[in-house]
């Protein structure tokens, strides 16, 4: 069954070890942030900084997985039609729209949207770390470092699966960023096999 | 004073608002993996994530921030005799050998450091982020995303300056890999005014 997250929001849900999770991108250019943390113990959460470095990679796809701060296998990414996502960028939030955009009230973004999402399983909003961002689109200028978000790659229907080699609390958004969703808000559907 | 750091150890203390800490290389081509926790509460902590998002940028030096997990700048680079440092991977562990190094018996690393040094300020293993860690070089291809660890650009007497925006506890090591530190395992120094 596809679930449908509305643009501009998130949810949490658990995913048991052996499971299938889907993220689709039903109409295009639009990111989905995802966490993860290990429903054994709370204190186990995806980590970029390991990750990348057993990768010794910026751009991670089909076959890669995705380790916990305790160097243990969360996910595994098993099809990819996109290959363009980002694990850099911590989650859009007030303080983003209030220190990139300027905005006066800003949005919570997929910080608050996620930290909502979270608290019935007890997160909170200091244990969210850098999200692996499925279909953000962030080039990097090998040269200087510096890089740009720009419209994702993905069209209708593109999407990523992963396998949890745990038991699980996900979190994932309808990114809530103009810059990284090609200026337009969308929804996110996820499907669990 | 300066204080000196043994090679492959750590070491935390202390640092005011309003003070500095400079970071040398005293041999040159040394990494030295920073950690920063708020005094107020350890709950807020630099965030690799948060910082190069306001940057837009993953090489930072002089004049750039090092924001919290709650987007607040804990520290601020205000010289820089280097140019290249790394803020994408986590400290060095038992794991990283044993991943990366093929290790049976592996070093603690700067992450077993760091946890030791922290220890009596009652931050854990799990509280440990992605650590800034000064020297480090880590150049990537942009069009590929790959990135390999390089000796450091670092000559005898290098240095980093930071100047702390909020009371903090710093952790600060000599760092433990071979890759990162041109085969080598060399001293760190540092101090503060």
């Amino acid at each position: 069954m596809v679930e449908t997250i509305p643009p501009r929001s998130g949810t949490a849900f658990t995913l048991d070890r052996g499971q299938t999770l889907t993220v689709i991108d039903p109409e295009g250019k639009q990111v989905a942030d995802l966490l993860a943390f290990s429903r054994n113990d709370l204190r186990e959460v995806i980590s970029s900084g390991r990750t990348l470095d057993y990768a010794s990679r910026l751009y991670l796809t089909t076959g890669d997985p995705l380790y916990s701060n305790r160097s243990n296998v969360m996910l595994r990414i098993v099809e990819d039609t996109v290959g363009r996502h980002d694990f850099l960028l911590t989650p859009c939030s007030k303080d983003t729209f209030r220190i990139i955009y300027g905005d006066t009230d800003p949005h919570r973004g997929c910080f608050g949207n996620l930290a909502a999402a979270f608290a019935p399983y007890g997160v909170t909003e200091d244990d969210i770390p850098v999200a692996f961002n499925c279909f953000m689109n962030v080039p990097i200028d090998g040269l200087t470092g510096s890089f740009t978000v720009e419209p994702p790659l993905s069209g209708p229907g593109d999407h990523i699966r992963f396998t949890a080699e745990m038991d699980l609390i996900i979190g994932l958004t309808a990114c809530s960023a103009l810059q990284s969703n090609g200026g337009a808000f969308k929804p996110i559907q996820y499907r669990i096999d």
